[in-house]
């Protein structure tokens, strides 16, 4: 079996199309899992004979309407398998669940293979991944370092190349902090697209499941099959997409925030990725981080912690000398909080967001660092709570505010240690965030998990968001042209060009500002076919658009030369009259170029 | 002075339009005001002079650009009006607030005068109206029962004729309680919508400003005045609104969940108006209040409570004996609850929000009684805590799930006393309520306040949503034709029905299935115009709409009888090569009719 270091779903399906069985692939990953020589990585193992079975099932079945047919995963082990201990790191709190997790059951539908449980920060408590009985993972690329947590284990299962995703969680950057400590992505969907059926909560009301994958389009796969509202979650809610333009506006530090602990390799490597998400057509734009960090001081200093110690109550009042020392304080440090307290942190939290709204006024998306600093397992353990909070310092406020993030690779330090950052978007911007966060890895050129030379594949053409409406513009609406800002203020999308069938005739209207052409369907001609672009914009500013179009335009079906229909432009014949035909310069742009030439 | 018992904003526009002075209506107010019995109404009067200054200051500046110029309106006393003391009904409390409230600040600066501050269960808790040191404002219909509470002397001002409307608040039920006990309505915004900045806190995550009035439209139009984004205000939102269809499918209490407590004259009323709603072309859809009711019971039960507390902890700890001992008793309940608590409620209160998810898939609007029951002050007083919560049943449950509702007279029992119901709508329904609100009103033929044969006008055309397209429809889109539905399904709104200009022409498209026609624009001819309807959508339901029209139909503008120019359905001129002229018709249901003749 043939398979690149790093295992990624594409990498699996080129197997598959060139003949592979699941049980060659499941063998790879057998012998990867057994030679692995990190053994804190997992907690639980899928046993081999158990791979082969499902392999085989699998292989009987097809791969017809199985997405992720063949393709192995791990789970971070706060996330129920059915048929193996759910732990969350902590032994005696083990227990076999009955069903699986529902973002597994839905991997699990779409043909994907479970291998194992990974080693986490107990119960999810810790962003550094030494906080574990089953021992800390370690950093890919320096067993000195900490992996990142809470994680952990699923962040190094990705980062070694055992599978092609695995699952983690992500309360204060659990889902990403360990992406950037291993070059990996780090998908964390808005709190309650993906359901949390089924994952033992750290603090559930901003727990969120997560994604580990070697590029940005591959976990974006990923969660799309996993998200998608689920009522046995009390947090679970139904997409409203947002979208965002192609080139961002994108929110970065100013001096006054720029806090990296003294470490300059992840300073620079931040500057480095601010100029290439400038290269990609973004602008910066500085921005006041201060509101954003006091939000993200709340979620252990306020209240939240106390959601901690809810889920985990009744164990720990019998079962406290089962807990990680750092996590038992932290955990037992919510005693007593008062329900008061409690108000009155919902109370700060919303007045952060009141402070934070001109922000998301002036920027599409924040670019951060993942985490400012690392540490090595000696010196986390030497200092566990304070070392841990500066991993957090650009993770903590996302969920407790609701947005979308994505952790991206960015380069590695003279070190040798790799550096991360992070696109963080509004609530819903998923898939808004996806495009320009491939791009930024794919500019990064720094390979995935431990295989820095990787080919990072070019992301994939972006997505439109459901029901989103495409528009053949003829005119005055051409990119460049003057009213082309009628559809990229409301967030229009350019999909490219087009020509028309052979049917169409284009005029010169006379007496429109600014000049306008008239483009009419004559069935019995042939002519060249007209220039077109296709533009997408949401079903709204789609409405809006259409409904301020002038006399005597219009829309219609404009038939193009690939015998699509598609939405576009159209003249209403009366308007014709003394018009000049132009239909010889095959669309408007070569006719107002030769008209000032 | 000559105006109505009930003061509405429509009579003082009326006696404004006649030439009364501000000066004139003050002076009428007054003088009702002096002439009040029930004493315990207001707990501070704007004093006379003050009032005369400001109505002579209004009349130097002239009505111009002023919605609300010389209207008289009442505030509760826990909501800051600049010059009055805010006491929230202890005196002890009491203190000079430095600014309005951001919502009378702009009922002020719309022109509006205010008369004075009025009583309420103290700190807004309660529901009956006889928790206050000032004592309990009567039920305009017998001053045995008490008027509601806690926004007591707000409703009994307006149902009294003191003022044309008055602010209240809402958190269990205290905007629309007191609304049917005086036969007003009582309109509760979805929160957030309109700014609680310099309201004391009842419990501020759910706290809502009310708005009574004599009318929905009257209140609706407060309402439109007073909503909008405060960012000095951390719950404070920016609106979506939502649509609801003309003939909505309401919502109504099983056989299983009718509590009134032995009332049979609300019961039967509540029966009446649900009759009333399906006269007005509502269909009935009974549905489980089951977990309705469970989120009702969070409010008083569950953690919530601990939100009274914190509004007042630290005046508590020094001032518990200035407190009303129910009150008292109630907030100190808070006291010991842990944040633990108070995060199990928050998940308690999401688990229910997905149990009533289908019941909003069924239903448009919820349709129930204001308070299942009422009771005298001797009753309220002997059982205090019981008696108020039944008060609560049908109301406690919307602030929690985010919903507008608007209460609505529903008529009078045999005992002289009035039933009021309320519509119960999804967050950011707040202007779709407004319609069939006013139509339940004026239905009911009950009168306003203590006048109970005072006419209700029909309720005003609908408002459309901000944005929402216009579109005239030609063919098999008008209503009863056989794609009507296409406007209908997704909440489009029939305006109407209008005519062209004289130079459209219409075809019977060849082989259109269903059969339609085609318009055209021929600016020589001079035709006998053609009819069309105009509907209203959504920008996105018109997007959608839009690009799903086939070929060779589109959309373009169209010139009306009266010169307007809207968006409608025209043809591309090549399909009308062999397609028959119809145009004589007049119209596409004539030509049908014509047709089927």
């Amino acid at each position: 079996m043939q398979l690149p270091d790093m295992m990624t779903i594409a990498a699996l399906r080129a197997a598959y199309a060139a003949g592979a069985t699941p049980l060659a692939v499941i063998e790879e990953v057998i012998a990867r899992r057994d030679a692995l020589t990190d053994r804190a990585v997992f907690i639980s193992e899928t046993p081999a004979e158990s791979l082969r079975a499902e392999a085989k099932r699998l292989a009987e079945r097809g791969p017809e309407g199985l997405p992720l047919y063949g393709i192995p995963f791990a789970v971070k082990d706060n996330i129920d398998v059915a048929g193996l201990l759910t732990t969350a790191a902590c032994p005696a709190f083990g227990t076999s669940p009955a069903r699986d997790a529902t973002t597994v059951a839905r991997l699990r539908a779409a043909g994907a293979i479970v291998i194992g449980k990974t080693n986490l920060d107990q119960f999810a408590t810790g962003l550094n991944g030494t906080r574990s009985p089953f021992g800390a993972p370690r950093c890919v690329f320096d067993a000195d370092y900490v992996s990142g947590g809470s994680s952990s284990g699923s962040a190094v299962a990705v980062a070694s190349g055992l599978c092609a995703f695995s699952l983690g969680s992500d309360t204060a950057g659990s889902g990403r902090v360990p992406a950037m400590f291993n070059n990996l992505v780090g998908l964390k969907p808005s709190p309650g697209l993906v359901p949390n059926t089924g994952c033992v909560p750290a603090c559930r009301s901003v727990d969120v499941i997560t994604v580990f994958a070697g590029t940005v389009d591959e976990a974006a796969e990923v969660r799309r099959l996993i998200e998608g509202l689920d009522p046995a979650d009390p947090f679970s809610r139904e997409a409203q997409p947002v979208a965002l333009p192609a080139r961002p506006r994108i929110g970065v530090l100013t001096a006054a925030e720029r806090e990296f602990y003294g470490n300059a390799e992840v300073a620079a490597a931040y500057d480095a990725a601010c100029a290439r998400a400038e290269a990609l057509g973004a602008t910066l734009v500085p921005f006041d981080y201060a509101p954003f960090r006091k939000a993200a001081a709340l979620l252990y200093d306020g209240p939240w912690v106390a959601e901690r110690l809810a889920a985990v109550e009744d164990f720990l009042a019998t079962n406290a000398d089962d807990f990680e020392p750092t996590v038992r304080k932290i955990i037992e440090g919510a005693k007593g909080r008062s329900a008061v307290e409690a108000f009155r942190g919902r109370y700060r939290l919303n007045e952060l967001r009141q402070q934070v709204a001109p922000t998301w006024e002036a920027v599409d998306m924040l670019l951060l660092p993942t985490s400012p600093t690392r540490a090595t397992v000696a010196e986390m353990l030497a200092d566990p709570i304070r070392r841990n909070s500066q991993f957090g310092l650009y993770t903590n406020f996302a969920n407790l505010l609701g947005y979308a993030a994505i952790a991206v690779p960015a380069g590695f330090g003279a070190s040798g240690l790799p550096v991360g950052v992070q696109l963080v978007g509004p609530a819903f911007s998923d898939e808004a965030l996806v495009p320009f966060a491939g791009a930024m890895h794919a500019a990064a050129a720094c390979g995935m998990g431990r295989d820095r030379t990787a080919p990072v594949p070019a992301p994939a053409e972006p997505r439109l968001p459901e029901g989103w409406c495409t528009l053949a513009v003829v005119g005055a609406h051409l990119s460049g042209m003057p009213l082309n800002r009628e559809l990229t203020g409301p967030g229009g999308r350019c999909l490219g060009t087009a020509r028309t069938a052979p049917g169409y005739r284009l005029y010169a209207l006379a007496g429109t500002v600014p000049a306008k052409p008239g483009m009419v369907l004559d069935p019995a001609f042939a002519g060249p076919g007209l220039a077109l672009e296709l533009w997408a914009l949401s079903p709204a500013a789609f409405g809006a658009f259409v409904a301020a179009i002038p006399a005597p335009l219009g829309v219609g079906k404009v038939t193009l030369d690939d015998g699509r229909q598609v939405t576009g432009f159209l003249c209403e014949g009366h308007a014709l009259a003394g018009a000049e035909e132009i239909t010889g310069f095959g669309g408007w742009r070569a006719y107002c170029a030769a008209k000032a030439g």
